[in-house]
């Protein structure tokens, strides 16, 4: 063990800040962490948007229906960006821009685009929590892509895929329990539903009696019942055509 | 600055490792420090599976044309994984299934199942890194998703989307240098491609001096050329299908 795994694994979202900004250092060092993560075949395919103006942010609150949109240390904007590559093509003499362009719009490149920004998020979050910092994802920016876009005025070829809400916590929440190793981490073959079914069973009862016992709201739920209420609606079917129009994922 | 900062500004991927595996308490401790990543509605959209049976590390390693795939102390491949919510789904009672399929094979959940498998990679590689090992990851085995898909038996609704060496390192390679923290660090609005442009140009001129000055592998090289040479060439358009064929990212 150590100060890292430490902090790794204190992790909870926090949801709840003090009324007090970050400092430009702060701020700084969230992103020089961020962009220090690796990233496929060094693209570093991925913008990250602070936002500040007050007006702004209340269109993002509103986007997201989370008062922590607005109310936080500092509001990131995690973006896919294959545009900065796309116009180096198009600037440069003797590219052939059209296999360019073909390759950025293509699903493999999008893949390329939303784990390199979710590794950048991630050394963000870490570098956040080791300073003291609390944070929480937020993909409800998601409930109105094409909104979050026009806010940010960005150009094609980049897309909003969340944002991160950080500060000083105002809240101390329990950190949540995980499902047993086995359940997600498997040797050599994909692990068989039935043995999985055990372990996602007993999941569910420690998942039960944390939101039984936690120090706020408590209810009675498992994994199982929160799984199927989320998946019953389908939601966001919209961030598909939002995506063609931005050129991306398309073939 | 701090511990985990520190870990965070120093990596470097290592693409050669000693001949030392991993103890059975370093993987539990990684795989713990990924599984307690923040995950989108607490979803957990991801399976990790560790390759132990040498001949399935022999074919991946041929799929990424990587020794370093086969040669490692473990390695990992990481896999969006939304059968597991769709499975609950099948079983329960009262649920309608038709609709959760209908949410688990949208766009929108794909990209939840790719960002909560990177979030849950990045903690894993900061793990590993805190304990004095290095890691690499590799997009590589995308080279032939369809092979490894087969060899890991994934069911429908799960793909593998990147592999992580990990091991301990025998070479020490400089860290990258990264672009000016302006040029992917924005605020409120996206940045113009002018503004950028000079950032890059600045970063062109530091990127050639590192690959003209390190210690190994020198070359003459900048990153506009690297990104213009990348991305001349389509590549891995068969993702695309491959991903409908498992039923994701379909609408």
């Amino acid at each position: 063990m150590n100060e890292t795994i430490d902090t790794i694994l204190s992790h909870r979202s926090i949801r709840k800040f003090k009324d007090e900004k970050l400092t430009k250092e702060q701020i700084h060092t969230i992103v020089q962490s961020a962009q220090q993560a690796s990233t496929s075949s060094f693209v570093m395919a991925y913008t990250i948007i602070g936002i500040t103006d007050e007006s702004k942010k209340q269109a993002l609150m509103e986007v997201s229906g989370q008062p922590y949109v607005k109310n936080n240390g500092h509001l990131f904007v995690f973006c896919g960006d294959l545009h900065r590559a796309n116009v180096l093509g198009e600037r440069a003499k003797n590219a052939d821009h059209a296999s360019i362009t073909e390759t950025i719009e293509s699903t493999e490149q999008f893949i390329v685009t939303v784990i390199d920004t979710a590794l950048a998020a991630q050394n963000a979050v870490l570098a956040a929590e080791s300073m003291g910092l609390g944070a929480c994802f937020l993909g409800s920016l998601r409930n109105d892509i094409n909104k979050v876009n026009d806010l940010l005025n960005l150009p094609k070829h980049v897309v909003p895929l969340f944002g991160l809400a950080v500060g000083y916590p105002d809240q101390q929440p329990e950190i949540k329990p995980r499902p047993a190793i086995e359940t997600i981490y498997h040797e050599n073959n994909y692990l068989e539903d039935e043995k999985q079914a055990q372990f996602i069973g007993e999941f569910d009862k420690k998942l039960k009696d944390y939101y039984n016992k936690r120090s706020t709201n408590t209810r009675i739920d498992t994994w199982t019942e929160q799984m199927i209420r989320k998946y019953s609606n389908p939601q966001r079917l919209d961030v598909t055509p939002f995506l063609h129009s931005k050129q991306l994922n398309k073939r």
